[in-house]
């Protein structure tokens, strides 16, 4: 997809299975750090979240796993903005193997914004220097492919005639 | 859904955000463990994975966050099996929290059996004896409601009027 560069890392040792392969689960690890990295470009960061008790929670996440990230490898984490309206995101997030030079995983986001206040937590708009910013993501965003979005109902395949 | 139980682990302090919070990302790291003792339960274990060369691997992970878990909690897995192939376990797991007494997340799963060799890894079917316990969890899993499975295409709200 080519999309906007937001992280990239090495890969931690804590991240790998027992076959020295990324485990599910460090896909999302680095999906989610990759959300860090997208909430200080667009205005969300520690500073914003200690003086407003505003931050992101994750209402979604839909990760599609296409290719195996083996150990001493490098993931890029680009983003495709899909929309976002008042209070919520929502994102296209592709890793990208540098040693297979492929897309090894997408993972879909809809985040909402909320503030945490006295009185517990409720979703609130987005100020409107975020909305700003989110509006430039979704212009650099416009002209590219979506490689996850909408992503189908997950479904086993339809089941053929027993090989003779 | 009180589905079959699977797993159950007290929140370890990485899996935190800044908030004392469970990072997004760790529901999924607790939802990988999950399913480590799944593959223990149906004999995919480690004897297995080392004598045959096969294990599975994730090919769709679906998380919806339902409510917050924080620090000092636990967190139960359950399992609702909600088909399988010849080659495939699609699965619903539902993680729930010991103190708040709700469902946390649900997380649906597509996971693929392989066969790891010298050619590379390649689909292939589950040995009987796996298959027989894929059935007995299929029927212990038959009389539960399921959470999440069949999670619709993620979109945001339609729009409406601006507020006056």
């Amino acid at each position: 997809m080519a999309g906007v560069a937001l992280y990239d890392t090495p890969l931690q040792a804590d991240w790998l299975d027992y076959n020295g392969h990324l485990r599910d689960a460090s896909y999302a690890v680095i999906a989610s750090l990759a959300v860090d990295a997208l909430m200080d470009r667009i205005g969300l960061d520690a500073g914003y979240r200690r003086r407003t008790g505003g931050t992101l929670y994750t209402l979604e996440m839909h990760l599609h796993f296409l290719h195996e990230v083996k150990a001493g490898d490098v993931v890029q984490v680009q983003l495709r903005l899909l929309g976002s309206d008042a209070k919520r995101i929502h994102a296209d997030l592709e890793l990208h193997s540098r040693d297979a030079a492929c897309t090894a995983a997408t993972v879909e986001y809809m985040l909402l914004h909320v503030t945490q206040g006295d009185a517990g937590v409720r979703s609130s708009p987005f100020p409107p220097q975020v909305v700003e910013r989110l509006g430039e993501l979704a212009r650099a965003s416009a002209h590219l492919a979506s490689a996850s979005a909408g992503s189908r109902r997950m479904a086993l395949p339809p089941s053929r005639p027993a090989p003779a």
